[in-house]
């Protein structure tokens, strides 16, 4: 710019905004170099996308909904920004129990969870303010947090037992510009369902701290047999919640872009406040989300059988099991059995894997040499673990299975005092990370019941 | 917030992005007193939604491509976050003519023209800069800008020109902080079509003065026979545009979320710049529209018959003939004959009105006794107009172009000295904007083949 005020060429530059906007997956994956052996089919254990191998796919009923929805010729109008009246009593319905009941009032429909995450994090935090996010965890928190010019700071998860929240360290994180804190149940990429008392605790950080909580809960209801899951909001009535869910991974139609928030609010702190206002003005940026899904959404609800939910879960905790039971004798792995979710992580040793600076030349070499893609997980901002997804077909699951072990097998060298040499670093990160305590954590998490496993 | 940092209370505060989210639109409506008369039957002139009154549909060619997608069940994971790569074809296609090309990589799909506008906006400026935009004008430009600290500043058009930019105007706005200009052709609220050496000029202002432009061109080809709708992109080769568009409006399916951006850069100004990655993340934030729809779109563009957009031009030309003929005969009012989109600007005379300190009195108290409903033009930014969308159906509409008439006849008092006492603003105002200016304009922009009228 000239001193005139006048410009005398062009000087676009894209906005703060846009380049703060950082996925910290695509980052990590881009950076890699991701050859595949030629000689090897590649298996991509990456892809958090339930429908891309076609072993999984929506119940009939959905797609019948759908259609119904379309030719209706109903639901091609614009709907209130927050979602059709009918369609958010849907989820309404669909989110209450015997523990929580939600009004219709209470649902904002958005595109996808995504956008719900988005929506409720923008509500509630200021640029310079920060959220809480669980460490190892999704990455997208980051991603629109730090755009808008809001910290992130990280709690971390105790692999050991079962990834539950370290609450002592959780507490600490929280200062007096902390405006939200994101709680991740079942958990991407853990797979962690936590127990009530759990919740309980996690919940009496908040209240005591007086900090407003995001639960994301997409994989609500994704539990294997044995576990419940409770949806934060039945545990507390006090804390005021910010429920984000959505049909994407229960259905398995990520594409459709449906998801929502519930506002749990019994002591009406966000409503004094203006959150529902406030989430209600932000709706109306994009006008909402698709409406031929809206009109679908109660069919949807209330005519998918049970049994198709129990053959998906079925699905996952067999391909856990067989995962499991596959890595669990690779050399210098540590699988941590999911109690739900669609992932597991693997320990990666890499003390006894001296070949490899970190895991993600770990999971490089893989592809390299296998043809087999995990993500690592520096992806979850987090170090010496890969995260696998359940839902590849068995087949090429313990095809993957086999080649990783063998993979280990080349490249594991016994931990000995020798191979610390200049890598104390790597070894020490590891060891308090994956190694012993993993071990001992193992029993403790692997299900009950494992008869399901072929 | 406690000296030590310490919460003792819940403190929640919405965003200031949640308080800054204003649609000036909805503020206005809901600050009018709209209390129809029990006696006459609703009519509401102010919805923008085409589908709303039942007589404006889809074609069944873009049902039938929606149930295929469906049904294929291919279109339910994820895609990538700007589009299929299919669907961003079909789009270039759409979009490209003897004098523009368009391709994929130009294209980002986003979750209606709103978002597509969002995307745009927010790539382009930061807080603290400026966007200009017309006056009257689409208010969502505005909701976007302000909520993330983007200042709107207006540039005037001219009624009596057929809504044309004032390009002086225009000019005198843009200062060192202008970050995009955005341009609505054909427009809404005006129902204008810009001619191209008009275009031409409203770029020279923008290469004059290094500003990109973004072009809202969601009515593209709604255009009454014997107008030519040029695409901004065709116009110039070296302003870098951002073209925002979708299926909403052209294909009246406005529920459904489909819009896109294409980039026009042949000078690689947003390339060097980095403005297309920026709007690739982006688009992570809410990982991109409806499946469902991009499966379809290919087929959407190709198989729908020429035929049905005829019609629907067919009715909207048909209705605003019957709109302009009874209203031209109402007593104080002036209504603008449109050359394409779906809305009528009439200006009131207020002057002549002196009952009403405005058109907002006008217009609430024509619900009161007719139960007719137009928007105030001060939704759009402007005074002394309100705004009738043309796609009620036609006996709707004639029954409300009566009422009209009887009320304008119940409060006309014909201009003079008198009736201004104490009310010179008003009077003022009006007279630039709506009564000698536009009686001359009439002719100006009355279509020369009005042969459809019936
Ligand atoms: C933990 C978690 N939250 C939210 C999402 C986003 O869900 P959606 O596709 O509905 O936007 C995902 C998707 O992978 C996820 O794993
Ligand atoms: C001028 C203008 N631009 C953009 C839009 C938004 O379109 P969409 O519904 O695709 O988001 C509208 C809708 O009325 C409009 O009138």
């Amino acid at each position: 710019m000239s001193p005139s005020g006048v410009r005398r060429q062009w000087e676009v530059v894209p906005s703060d905004i846009a380049q703060k906007t950082h996925n910290p997956l695509r980052n990590v994956v881009e950076n890699l170099r991701l050859e595949p052996n030629p000689e090897k089919s590649m298996i991509a254990l990456s892809i958090g996308d339930p429908t891309v191998f076609g072993n999984l796919k929506p119940p009939v009923e959905v797609i019948e909904a759908m259609q119904e929805s379309l030719l209706s010729i109903r639901y091609n109008g614009y709907a209130p920004s927050t979602g059709h009246q009918e369609a958010r009593e849907a989820v309404a319905r669909y989110s209450s129990s015997a523990a929580v009941t939600v009004h219709s009032q209470d649902v904002v429909l958005c595109s996808g969870c995504s956008c719900a995450l988005d929506l409720a994090i923008t509500v509630l935090a200021n640029p310079g303010q920060n959220i809480l996010v669980p460490r190892p965890g999704f990455p997208l928190y980051r991603t629109l947090a730090e755009s808008l010019g809001i910290h992130v700071k990280s709690y971390n998860l105790r692999p050991e037992r079962g990834w539950e929240v370290d609450t002592m360290h959780l507490e600490q994180q929280i200062d007096a510009s902390t405006a939200a804190l994101v709680v991740s149940n079942p958990s991407n990429p853990c797979g962690s369902v936590y127990s009530r008392q759990h919740l309980r605790d996690i919940l009496q950080v908040a209240r005591a701290k007086f900090v407003p909580v995001i639960a994301d809960e997409i994989y609500e209801h994704m539990v294997f047999p044995g576990q419940t899951f409770h949806p934060l909001a039945s545990v507390s009535d006090d804390v005021p919640i910010l429920a984000c869910s959505g049909i994407t991974k229960r259905f398995l139609v990520p594409g459709w872009r449906m998801g929502w928030i519930t506002i749990h609010d019994r002591h009406g702190i966000f409503e004094t406040a203006g959150v529902r206002a406030g989430l209600q003005r932000l709706s109306q940026r994009i006008l909402g989300s698709n409406t031929l899904v809206q009109g679908a959404l109660a069919s949807i609800f209330t005519r998918t059988p049970e049994k198709f939910f129990q053959d998906t879960i079925m699905t996952l905790q067999c391909h856990a099991n067989i995962a499991y039971d596959m890595l669990k004798g690779a050399k210098g792995l540590t699988p941590l059995m999911p109690k739900g979710a669609m992932y597991m992580m693997v320990g990666i040793n890499m003390a006894e894997f001296p070949d490899f600076a970190s895991e993600l030349n770990f999971v490089e070499q893989m592809v390299t040499e296998e043809s087999v893609f995990c993500l690592p997980s520096k992806c979850f901002d987090y170090t010496n673990y890969m995260r696998l997804v359940l839902t590849v077909p068995e087949e090429q699951l313990r095809e993957a299975c086999h080649r990783i072990t063998a993979f280990c097998k080349r490249y594991h060298r016994p931990e000995d005092a020798d191979s610390h040499k200049g890598n104390t670093d790597v070894v020490e990160t590891c060891t308090s990370n994956c190694s012993a305590a993993l071990r001992e954590s193992r029993d403790l998490i692997v299900p009950k019941d494992a008869s399901i496993s072929p």
